[in-house]
């Protein structure tokens, strides 16, 4: 594995669920990372991703640097062959390879600004990361997908032991116009499993079809919950109307009594969640979301041992 | 010790003096912290106990993440119940839950708004902190309190090896309305030793009674620092107009005149102070303010090796 | 060496340069800094320094803690004797001392005003924490220095093993005044070497006359270029105009065909630098500047190891 941007980088990404698995059972500790950094820049606020990513470095034995780089370093310039006599101060490709000279390791995250769909499907900022740095790039969440957490998620799922589980990804409703990333990612990890996977939001939510090969897709969500073993939901914004947000009369709002349509099934979403907006307490309550997110640093772990291991 | 949050969490204050004293003499490292971490949650500044608590830790061998939760992380919901379609993206039950799910120890700091007695009284946010963490939790000052503190400024005393002191904590001008945290928990601490303590303020100023049992009280400054061994100062706004500043007519900035009626006394002060308001620059640059601050760093391990050795 | 605040702190410069070659060369990890804490306290943006100082610490055994003292902390007061009665929350000199009670040794980035000549010149904070820090002190960049770039920039010149260079250091367009402390610094150590060395500027863009001695002054850019081995550019604003911007008609912007009039002349940058404003990426790609990027870390470390060594 040379870098951790998608689930393209990932020879078997089955194999990594169950590494991540067998940290957590081992609570595995190992020096592999000794006298090599990690430097995590962030672009955007990060709590788990921060800290989970942390821990599981210094698990490895790492030194981990962390960096918010529009707040502690300089406005980055992205474009190339600017003339830089604007308020951007350092341009990307210098920020970066600079970077890259001091650690073994980089993570970073970099959110869509949600106006210009070309801008953001072509990962503009990530790809300058990979193509300057010269050491293997892990996403903290890019504009368009984040692969750390549907790493989580598969396991999270795994854990479960349910063969050929029944996945329902539903949008859910928000106040504020979200990236793609999330439900992107989960389809793209979630189409590697034997699991059977529904797609459900409301008219004018579509995903890009990059994602949605194999999913069956329905407006209907109590459709869709019929007999779920999982409802992994999460807000995005329009992908067609890009980063609009077009009104849904229906009630989106994940309520026990929707739970009660599936098979028992568990609720999953990434955090961080709007109470009562994207799910009521009830649900979230009893739901995998602190499980996630506790996955979320072996996870981590797994994929920098991936990356320390094929050095 | 389960959670270090005030005086009442330690079955022996004496003996954490003690300890905290030794470590100091003994420049004391240990292993007992190896891989376990620390988790530093910040709301609010710091300069003392974010480097303090920092070091100490790592004198223990433990690894410590730092946050400053409202600008690194998302904006914080604290009601429980609420519908969060508005500003806040995380409730502070999901945050801390996560938080606690990467850690060992956690540090919170979370100052008072000073609006509403009630809600600061009840400490709200720290509550939630000890409710919904799996690990034990140490305040880095909340907003009634600030025990490691009064940890530090009891060993500053204990140092001086005075018999039965003659303490005097008094109020200061400061032209901003700040917390009882400070003042509430150096009453807390320093009742349970042998000092004899003298609390004065101006009219308007008392204290929560909950803190000065044992306390003599006086609105005559001079009165209260003739023959104090420890002048203890510290500005606060007044808790029965809550947060509030009534005007205060007589001059209470400590002047080396004033420190002329005491015992030879020793001036105190938490840091950070403004230099000639609450003292003059002659009274603070002969003061025991530095080994003050100085003494964090051991308060902090004495504290930390504490939970460490009760897990 | 007591501290790192300039070139007169070093008793041998070409020892010092040397010695950073050799960390570069034998990837040099020790355990001299085990167990020792630097602190890194920065007021104003850093990457480069941020990131490379860091990690030369880590490269000793150091545990290093950093801090955006600004933004983290309190609103520091400079003045002595003021009356701390405004928005300014914590003196200087108390910070400064608090602070080195908690760590070995102590790095500081502070930038000037630009407004005030003989308030930048004089170092008013810069010596703050060399009189109050009792631990030594490190430049992380000053309002009239920056030390550990130029280190960086005499090993990168030394690894070309060419003998009496001729080195040119040229000013350069840039939207906004900068600091003069990257070409004083630079000229500071430049001389101590065996280089012949130029200075180009437009008129009104003299620099101090404390650090020109030695050096030929041209206002020909061209003149200055021909034959050059190296081209150190940057940007700064007016000494004797102190912090203006005087309007300059020739084009400064260093292009190719202008380093097509010196010997096969390599670039040099200290970065952040504003491309197509101060050079062109043509120029700027065929640089040295990332060799001086990388070559920081191990000045830092070289740096550090002598105070280390000198405890």
């Amino acid at each position: 594995m040379k870098h951790f941007i998608s689930v393209h980088d990932v020879e078997h990404p089955q194999s990594l669920v169950q590494q991540t698995l067998e940290i957590k059972a081992n609570a595995r500790r190992s020096e592999i990372g000794r006298n090599k950094t990690l430097a995590l820049i962030f672009f955007n606020p990060s709590l788990r991703t921060r800290l989970s990513t942390q821990k599981a470095a210094t698990n490895l034995g790492m030194d981990v640097i962390v960096m918010n780089i529009s707040k502690d370093g300089w406005n980055i310039e992205f474009e190339d062959g600017s003339v830089m006599d604007g308020s951007t101060q350092e341009h990307i490709k210098d920020a970066v390879q600079v970077i890259s000279g001091y650690c073994d390791i980089m993570g970073v995250r970099t959110f869509p600004n949600l106006k210009d769909l070309q801008e953001d499907y072509q990962e503009k900022v990530l790809k300058k990361f990979v193509e300057h740095a010269n050491v293997p790039v892990i996403s903290l969440e890019s504009t368009t997908l984040h692969p750390l957490q549907s790493l989580t998620d598969l396991a999270t799922i795994a854990e479960s032991k349910i063969q050929k589980p029944n996945v329902v990804l539903s949008w859910a409703p928000h106040p504020k116009a979200l990236p793609q990333a999330v439900p992107n990612s989960f389809l793209q990890w979630i189409t590697k499993t034997d699991a059977d996977v529904t797609l459900t939001h409301p008219k004018g939510y579509e995903l890009c079809e990059d994602f949605t090969g194999g999913v069956a897709i329905t407006n209907d969500q109590q459709e869709a919950l019929a007999g779920a073993d999982f409802v992994y939901t999460k807000s995005w914004s329009s992908y067609s109307q890009y980063g609009q947000t077009p009104s849904v009369e229906d009630d989106w709002t994940v309520s026990q009594q929707k739970m009660n349509l599936t098979n028992n099934g568990k609720f999953m979403h990434c955090l961080p969640i709007r109470r009562n907006v994207v799910a009521t307490d009830e649900v979230i309550d009893q739901s995998l979301v602190f499980e996630q997110a506790k996955n979320r640093e072996f996870a981590a772990q797994a994929v920098l041992q991936k990356l320390l291991e094929d050095f």
